[in-house]
Formats: C-alpha cells, sequence, structure tokens
C-alpha cells in the first residue's frame, strides 16, 4: 500500500491578468483547519486519520534560479518515494513543469482536465510559459498519452487549431452531459482549474466565466470517476478575489474527494 | 380555521465558529419589507393580506435567565393559542427548545430537516446545546417520531453512528433526485437550516459547505410538500456574511412559501 | 447582408428601489476589453472580427429634454440603416422607448421576455414610465403581436390582471423545464432582464429574486432559440451590487451569444 | 424640562445618483441595538435610561398623496407637543419639509450644515427638490436667518454664486481649524450630512467626496458645540453602500452624541 | 541579551457579538510573508535577520480540558526561557490568563491599554470571563501595580465605577493629545486591541467603536514608548470583517512595531 | 499659454504582487463622468470648461514590440506638441519610461515622490523594470538633478542603501510634518502613488502600508505646492481591490487638483 502526498506550490508568475493563486495553498490548508467543517469526504473517510496521507508542505522559491525547474524536481522527489501526488496550486502553469515529472513514472497517461479555458495557447504576451500554454507545452513534449478536456466554453479560432494539432479531445461545457466522458484505459492524471466551476460556485478566479460546472457536477464527476487517479492539481484559487473564503472551502472540498479517490487507488479498492 | 404565527428567535449563544445568526430576524424582516420585492408567494397568494397570519415579533432574551426555557415557554404560550408557529432563528439550537414545546400540541410528529449537517453531535467543545447538537437532543428525548434529513454532506463517523442509534433516515446529498423523499404519514415540521443550500445561493451562512441545494430545489420541495406542515423554522441566516442581502432574500423567499403551505393547512385545503 | 449594432442607454431614472444600471454600459464594455477573456462566442465565432458588428456607442442625455423621446429616436436613426439593433441597459424602463422605434420597422413582432418580474404593473409610486411598468406600455400601445415571458416568479394579483388583459403568455420559473417556450411564428425582439437569473449567477442586479434561471439555462434558451432575434436588449445591470464585476461578466458574455445570434440573422444562415 | 424625540423619516426619492438612504433608519436602529456597542454618549449619560427621550418610530409614506407636505405635517406635530426633534434620515431632500415646520417653532433661528456638498443648486435634472437642492430652497422661502456650512468642498460657480445670493457662510474644508466656527447667538439647527466625514470614515454614503471630515473631528464640534441645538438631522447613510455596517456605527454615534447635546438643551444645562 | 518570542493565540469562546479572532494568527502570519511588504521596521531593523526573536508558533486547543489554564501554562513555560512574550490574539479575553503567567515573573508592572473599552465589566451575559471582563479580573487578582487606558470612548456607569473602584487610569480618547500618556516608573505590558483604532484604520474588528486612533498615532506612541516594554498583546483582529486584509496588515505593522520596542529592551539600548 | 495633457497608461506587467492597475485609467475616467460628483476643483475651477486641458486617451499596447519604449516614445510625441502631461497609471514601473521622455524636454528637474515605498531596488525577483525598481533607473540614467521622497515608510537596509548612493533625500512619514518638504529651485516632476496615503483613505492599492498620509494632507500639499509642477503621475490604482470605488475618487480627485496646478502653471499664474 502506497501514500498520498499533498504539496502545495504557491506560485503565480504566469498569470496574465490577475496575480493572486500563490496565496492559496495557505488558505486552502487554514479553511480545512478552520473549525467550520470536519476532515471527512462525503463517502465517510475521515482523511484526518489516513496513515497514509501525509501533507509535505508548500514549494519554497526563495532560492529558485529557475522556479519551473525546481518544480520539477521537487515532484520528482516526491514521487520517486513511490507517493503519489496531489497538488494545490499556484496557477494552471504550473501543471507543465509537475507533468515533466510525473511522465517519468506514470505511463501510458491520460489528463482529464476540467477548466473554463482549453490552455493551449502557443504563448500570451510573448510567455509560452503562460497560465495559458500549459496544455501547449505537455502535448508538445510527448507527456502524456492522451488530453480529455471538460467545462471549455471559451475556445477561440488558434485555440481550436492547436487542440486539432495535438488531437486533444474536447467535451464543450454546452455540449456536456452526465455520461459524456469517453471510456479510459490508462491511469488519470486529474487536472482541476477552479474556473471550470460556474463564478457562482467559486467566485475566487482570476478569470469569470460565467455558463460552468456547479460544485455537485464536479463532485459527482470525481465520486464517479471512470479511471485510477494516480495524480491530480487543483489550481486558479485567488484568495484576492475570496473575500468570506467560499472559493477556498470549494477548492478545500474538492481536494478532499479528490485525495479519497487517489488514496483508494493506493489501497487497490478503487475499480473504476 | 386557524392561524399562523410567525416569531424571530434572536438567538445564537451556542454557535460553534462564527456568530451572527441572532441579528437574523431584523434582516429578513428589513429585506421583506423594503420596497425591492413584494409579500406574494410563488403561487399568487398576498401574504400582506392574510388575516390569519401574525408577525408576533421577536423574543427578548434581556431579562431571561435560562434562555432555552424561556423560548419553549415563549412557543408553548403561542401554541396554546392554536396557532401554527413558523420561526425565524437565530442558530440551529434553538430548534431543540422549540420542539419541547411543539411535542406538546402535535404527536405523532415527524421533523424534515434540509441541512448540510445532520446536527446529530453529542457534543461540542464541551456544549451539549450547541448547534452541533440540537437532533440528538430531540430524538433522546423522544420528541418526534420520525426524523428525515435531506441535503446532509458532512457526515462523519461519529454522527453515522449517532444516526443509527436514533435512526435517523438519511438522504445524503450526493444521492438527493426530486422524488427520494420518503412517503410521509403524519404532519411535519419542517426545519431549514439555509446551509442546506450551495454557498452560491446561501452565501450568508456560518458554515460553507459546497455542494448543497439550489434554491430552486428547495422551492420545489416545499410547494409539493407530501404532508401537511404544522410548524417550521428557517435558521443560521448570518447576516455579518451578507453583504448585500443576498441570503436574507432566500431567506425572506422561502418563509413565505413555508407560510403559505402552513396556511393551507390551517385552511384545510392542503392535500399533501 | 446586413449589420448589426451594439447601442448603450445609460439610463436608471426610472428605477424605483435603487439606482445604478445608468453605469452599465460602461462596466459591460470594460469587462469585454480587460484582458480576462476573449471576444469569441461559445460556437466559436471571434465578435472582434465581425465587419458587419458595430459599437455605436452609449446615448448622451446630457442635453436631453425628454429622455424617452430621446432614445425613441436614437433607436430609430439606427434602423434606419438597416440594422439591427442590441442595446446595453440601463434598467428595463427602456424598452419602451426602444420598441416605439423598433415598431415601426418589425412587424409582425414578439416579444420574448426574460424576467423575474412581469414589469406589468399600470403605474408605480405614480410613475408610468417606472422600470415596473414598461411591457403595461408597450401592450396598451400595440407596439407587438405576442407577449411571452419566461423566469416570472413575482406575479401578485395585479398582474396577474394586467396579463390577463393584454394576452401574455407566462412560463413561470415554477414550472420552467427546457422545451417549455411555445412555438413562435414571428420574428423576435428579445428583452433580457438579468434578474431573471438567480441571484447566485448575477447578484449585481437591483432586485434579487431567488430561484431564477442558472446562467447555462440561458445560454441554452439563446443558443437554441427558436425564431429570428431582430433585436434584443440586455437591462438591470446594477454596478454598485457587482464588487468583483462577476455579473458585468455575465452580461457581456450573454451579450455577445445574443449578438451571434442576431449576426446569424442578418447573414441568412439562421434557421431557427 | 422638555422632550426630545427621535424620528426616521425613509425617503429617498429625490436621489440624484443612487438609492438607499431610504433605508437607514432601521440600520440605525439595528447596530444601536445590536449588543455590539452600549448607549452611552462619551461623556457618560446612558441613553436607554433617559426618560425625555423618545423614539417617535418611522414616518410611513404608504398612503403619502404628498410626501413633502406629510413630513412638514408630522414634524409640526412632533413639534406642537413640546418636543425638540432629532431626524434620521433619509436624503438631505428631506431638510426642507422639515425646516418648513420647525421654522414655525423656532425663530431666531441659525442652521449649522456640515456637508461635502453646499446643496444650493436651484434644480438638479429639473427637479427643485433634488437632495442637491434643499438649502437653496430654505434660503428662498427665508425659513431661518443664517446658514453656516462646514466641510464643504464641491463647489461650482453656480453654487458659489447661489451661496452669495443667499448670503451663505461657508467654511470650506480646506480652511477648516478646530475653531473656524463663528460666533453664534442663537439657536442652531444641526443638519448633518454623512458624507461631509471623508469617505474612509464614512463610506457608506452615495457621495463619496475625499478629504472631509474625521470622526473625531466631528465629535469634537459637537461636544463642544457653541450654541444651543434645538433640532438635528443626520442624513444621506446609504445603507446599500455599507456592507459591515460600519457607517451605520457612525451615524448611531454622531446621533447619541447630538442628542445628549440636544437633551442638555432642555435640561438648561447646556452653556454654549 | 535575551530573546523575545512571538506566539498565536487562537481563542475567541468568550467573545460577545461576534467570532472571528480565534483566525488572526494565521492571518497575521500570511500577510506578513505575503510578499506585499517587507519585514523591516519603520526605523530600519530587519525582523527577519534577528537571531533573538522567534516565533513560536500557536497554542493548540485540541486536547485541552481547561483553555485559560493552558494558555497560562503555556505562556509560563516560554517565560521561563527567560524570553519575553508577545502574543497574538485571539479575543481580549486572554489577556488575563496570560497575565497570570506574566506577573509571576514581572513585577512591580504597569499595563498600557489601547482599547475603544475599559473591558472592566463584572460580568456579560453571566460570563465573567468573556471578552469584556480581562481587566476586571486582572485587578481583582491583584496582578499588576497598575492600569492605564488609552483610546477608551464607550465608559458606562458601571464600567466608570468598576475603574474607579480598582483605580485605572483612563485617558479617554476625547481628551487624547500626544502628551497625554502620564509617566510610567515600571516596566509594562502593552495590550492592544485593535478596535483602539477607528474602524476606518482597522475595519477587520468585532466591535466598531468611531473615533479612534488613526494608525499613525500608535505607530508614534509605540515608537516614543516611554518605558520598557516587557510583554505585548496584538488582540481582536477578527478575519471574518476584513475582506482585503487590510487590518491584517495594521495588526502585523503594530506587532513588528512593538516587537522592534521590546528587542530594544532585551539588548539593553532602549532608553524611554 | 500651452496646454495640459491627460493620458492613460493601463500597464501592470512589471507589478510583483498584485495585477488590476492596468484597469486604473477607465475606473478613474468612469467616476470622474458618473454623476456622483462635479469636475470643480476646490478653488474652484471647473476643468470641463478648460480650453487648454486635453485627455488624450490610454495608450494601446496591442501592437506593442517593447511596451517602454513604446510609452516612451508616445510621452515624447506629446510634449513635443508643446503639452505638459498627467498621466493616469499602471504602476509605479511606468514613471521610469515616463521620465526618460520628459527628461529630454525639461532641465533641470527635481521629482517629489508621494509613496509608501522608496521604489529603490535594484531587481526584484530578477526584473530590474519592477514596480519596485524604477527610481534606481531613473538616478542611474541620470534623468532627474534632485529626488524627493514622501511618506516613506518601508525602507530596508537595502534601500537605504541605494538613498545614499543616489543622493536621494527622504522625508519618512514618521517625520512628516505640514512643513517637512525642503526648498525647490527646479520645476518639479510630481510622482503619485496612491499607497503613500493611509490604506484607510486608499484601500484600492495593491501594496497596504499602514500609517500613511490622509487625503487631506496630500490635497494640502498639492494646492500649496512650493514650486511649479511641469509633470505628474497619478499610479497604482487597484481596482480589483477598489469595490464600491471609493479609491478611484481619491484618484480623480487629486488628480483634478494636480491638473488646476499644473493649469496655473502654462497660464503664467503660479508663484509657488
Amino acid at each position: 500500500m502506497g501514500d498520498v502526498a499533498i504539496l502545495g506550490v504557491p506560485h503565480d508568475k504566469n498569470s496574465s491578468f490577475m496575480r493572486g493563486p500563490a496565496q492559496a495553498p495557505a488558505e486552502i490548508r487554514r479553511v480545512m483547519h478552520a473549525g467550520s467543517a470536519n476532515l471527512c469526504t462525503e463517502r465517510g473517510r475521515d482523511l484526518g486519520a489516513q496513515p497514509n496521507l501525509h501533507d509535505v508542505g508548500d514549494i519554497s522559491f526563495a532560492n529558485s534560479a529557475d522556479d519551473f525547474a525546481h518544480i520539477t524536481a521537487v515532484v520528482d522527489e516526491v514521487l520517486k518515494t513511490g507517493a503519489r501526488l496531489l497538488t494545490l496550486g499556484g496557477d494552471h502553469a504550473i501543471t507543465f513543469p509537475i507533468m515533466r515529472a510525473v511522465a517519468q513514472h506514470f505511463r501510458p497517461l491520460t489528463i482529464v482536465q476540467i477548466d473554463a479555458h482549453p490552455d493551449l495557447y502557443d504563448e500570451l504576451d510573448g510567455n509560452r510559459l503562460s497560465h495559458a500554454c500549459p496544455f501547449a507545452r505537455i502535448m508538445e513534449a510527448g507527456l502524456v498519452d492522451r488530453l480529455i478536456q471538460t467545462g471549455v466554453r471559451t475556445l477561440n479560432p488558434h485555440q481550436r487549431e492547436q487542440a486539432a494539432r495535438f488531437g486533444v479531445e474536447i467535451i464543450e461545457m454546452k455540449d456536456w452531459t452526465a455520461d459524456a466522458l469517453p471510456a479510459i484505459n490508462t491511469p488519470v492524471y486529474l487536472s482541476l482549474d477552479l474556473d471550470g466551476l460556474d463564478p457562482a460556485f467559486a467566485p475566487g478566479v482570476s478569470h469569470h466565466e460565467p455558463g460552468g460546472f456547479t460544485t455537485r457536477q464536479v463532485l459527482d464527476l470525481i465520486q464517479n470517476f471512470p479511471a485510477q487517479i494516480i495524480g491530480a492539481d487543483v489550481v486558479e484559487l485567488n484568495p484576492t478575489r475570496d473575500p468570506i473564503w467560499m472559493t477556498a472551502m470549494v477548492a478545500a472540498k474538492l481536494a478532499k474527494e479528490i485525495a479519497e479517490k487517489m488514496l483508494e487507488g493506493v489501497e487497490g479498492r478503487e475499480t473504476g
């Protein structure tokens, strides 16, 4: 039986419009322990009492020469212990350096991305590492075998072209139904951008794109996930837009449910 | 034909995490009369023109030696007039002293509770009267024949145990469907904790638990309620988290719809 | 092939409870261009690259003797160029002077109104031009052949009477289903009051009426609209209640989707 | 020994930019009694224990044909009992109908106005009863002998002309010092527009004009007022801009200090 | 040369009106390290580089049978190491158990309290340990030789009586001048309730009492403090009322300036 | 007689902690014209009626290869017309490229900077053009003869060293008095970072540093400025932290007062 590690990556230097996600790991941990809720998942597992679930703290960038190389190195180090990793971002740009490490440990591999945006830009404002670009970088580098995107509702011609070029499977939000996800035959890395949810449910994100998922829809997707989740991230919480911590609570809850799914995987109890 | 009375119970001393619900009755009344909406229900009844609907004001705790005994006494006094009671909380702790009085007047009796939490703790922080405990107290005292909970999404092992011990019927939020409520053969006391709704719809509560009801789902439940409602409370509005009064409007609207249902009961027109 | 013009009408002097919508056109334009999103619709049309879509700016009331006559005159001027008009309000009172012009150019005509309120009052606080009255004025003046209202959840006896008098077809919110809209055989003017949405999705409006549409429901209605849209307005955004611009983003997105539908109409590609 | 009466005037129909002050009396009373503070003044008088201080409630406009005539009539009625009146607005427009009554009972009379704006417009948007105009109306009608304005920082050419025409004495904010107020030989009506304070101290007003009084400066002015205060109003609190009730607390505190000053007057203990 | 220790006391169970201060230590630390400011004091000392300044973390109450006994024990333990203690509250109730330990180590001793309220109630709502009572308890127990209060602006008859009984020296806010503090011949424990500041500067507190200190006035008082500070607390930050963390920044800045003063004391460089 | 031009520079890519100032020019213009205030200065000049005051709009960076070169070029172009320039930022980084142009047109020249921070970092996070660095760049390039800083309250050892190296004259906030500014014998460029004000007066900035100027203090400084102002900027308004536009109003008011001062300069009427 293996472990699941939780790692904070407080990094938002590649955000294009607002900053703030660097402060998200501290906020998610604070609301998790503030006493307004407990640490149980909806199916009843008390995450406060799991010997194989570890919070390994936040990456420090204080002395980092190359932040992305540092992320890849730290993630690789965790994975070498045999643990599986649940990351609390940070903005979505961090998924590229994370995947550089994950791809060394898990293949074949599918990413399922929940996101209002495809994040497939070749570059944005001259920055090829922008949080608008990680999945272009991941696909160019061949780090995964398959990329499935859900919640998307902002495709422009350039991004449609990129999606076609990389063979990305997109289930647009306007076409979503409870059974829309295709069959998946590989382990999955789940990348959850909170702006995939409707701003009504997750106002504390940098980019409001109305018309997204309800929290319950995302909970259903996680609880009934049709494949093993071997890694995940929850990104783009922006505490500067979250005055009463409502979105931090959403991030905490979704992270708890994902953690349970990942624990089932390492315990060999998952059947999806 | 009997009466329906509306009573405010501005009490939040047993709240575990935040205070604020003591200010809720004043806020609910203010938004009801502020001129942004009318007093009609969705099915067209003008509550401003119902001779048998009375607002009997707020309980005062200024000279109260034992707040809970005082609540029970005031409620009993109202019920003795033959009226049925719709209470505006206050936190959820008040439902226990309310039920001590209600149980003297209506039996057999079922409680239908809408709530993110089962509120079945044996004690919290040493307080057996905490707003996390009322339904443990109610069941221990045998004040009702049956307790049905909906919207619940925070069950931990202790509360599952308590639910089993008291025979509580729980329809967890993750399993909710429009026809999930079982048949009910007794009159019903409806206890509506606003945190049963998703925080997107009711942000102004002390405990945000994402993944809850939409306002429309609760409206549907009330409008099509499958039994007679002989008493009800709307609790846990926290005005300190409700800067533009959005949740106060939700509380006011749900209270109006419940009041109509209760009026139908006293008028003998209800068939549910 | 014709044009579609976007016109701001920053007017809220007939609002009964709060003011603010006069500032909405500036806010909607600002968030559209702030860089947090792109100008593409969900079906992929880049509105920033449409030669036949024009923003004709805001009406100025600086030297206006009769604001409503001025609105009618400006709208008429735009329509005389052959363009179709998408208006950004302003409160809902402006729909009456707009329709006085529109009715000169398009007949037969149906209005489809999305709104929490029927806005059929004969007068409010002595003001017959109140934002609570425009559809009473429109129907009295015979400006359209048919009025269909959706999202309504505040009918009182007076408004039910007015609706009966004018033959308004109302699909109340409590009865809404995805296929509730009746068949429509004429071109349509779509009047979208943002309070038709639930306050969770559109908090930035003057009148919160819980229990409304999700943003996705309105998007579905627009994207699958069963008739040609020859004119439209998006009204009642109140920036004074929209601190993180969440509702302005909803207004902007819905306006974009409506604009696309209208463009399809002038291009002769729409088949609804 | 006479009485001091507190009267709410929930009226904001003559506000030019935002509405909201109609909800102020309810908010001021709510925060006064919410339990976060006591009812003592800074000099130690417990206003909760003054037999000659009465809250006479709010004026109702439900059946009012002419709101301003109604205000004048109600105020006159109160003054006829021999009481002095402290009014909680409402917007500043109400000071004109109040003074029509006050001038019948107290002459000679000086108004001391604390305000960011002189409110001397001849008309605004065609409305001669606008909240921008009350002091033009009062001076035209000769209702007082002298008008002294403090805190003013928005004088434009038209208002400078009006001030000259009416002989208004203005101590502009930029020239304010602790001893700037001239000697006053008559009783005074104190008209306190909360926007006279800097928005840092009183954000909950419709018109933010930076550079105003601190709360302490206004407290000093009231506590050391150099004449007898025989009437007063506290106006322009806008609860829609006061999410954590900070300005309502300022209004409540200033009202308490003014009430004490007025009580000293009726008790004959004031020496100013 | 001794040490200065920083200790968080996340405790607010004795708050009478709102809760929230239990979350303050985490918030103060987060904003201190968020990257929006540096760790230097205004006189240039970099607190991030002081070998004798230690953050010893937060007290945990998870297994506490008697929270106040636990606070006293933990503080005593820290003081026994020879360190001086700067506490981050928590509500003001914690100052009593803190002083029970401090009084064992430092005598003679004067408390200088900055506060809108004297906190001298004999009991509040039946709770003698309420945050409204700590200085009554401290004086009754004879834990200090002298108590000087500044910023006070809410004295009622009961509290005036208590102050007289205990010989408390109060410089009321209305009488404050830069040189109002009397000479002090003993070491000082500085107890800083953030509501001593005006709500304009510190909105994030449970009790808004307008008319208080500016931040600069408190900075001046600390920087020119006329005695050695051997212990201090910064209490009553309520993060639930601090949406953009403005008050957390004030708490952090004042704590930094106090820490510098305390460091000067242990270094023997202070001359005040 | 010359002209004064107002130019928006919506640029915040060099902000280190938050973004948002790129949206400031639009917000400042919107509140200036929203109808809540007039366009007169405190000394009575109507800026809406000045033929030699021009708003030349915002710089567009849509096709900019090098944003800073573009800023310098646009500013140079404006100055070549003989106009003097008042810039609305944007973050403080823009002052460096602005000064590259200004220095070509006005020498000798003194900068008076109002700011919580000296902005003298050699680099921040590897970025030598960071908004923490502009005055290091300006001094290195010898663009001005003298730099005087006021409001500063965050000096760390590195910045003290930089200040010494460049001969910067700093009047720290803790030492500020109304006559603290030294005599100035050259024309002045006034660079106003809104965080020089206390966060109570200007909460809508990225970096809250308590203990700053009141709005009135800055108004006094501007209105009595002891030298001719030949250029100015108002920077660091962050609309994402300004929910009710309070800080935008401060920015607008200060910009108006500066504009008047600059107009007096071109009109030859200034004597300072």
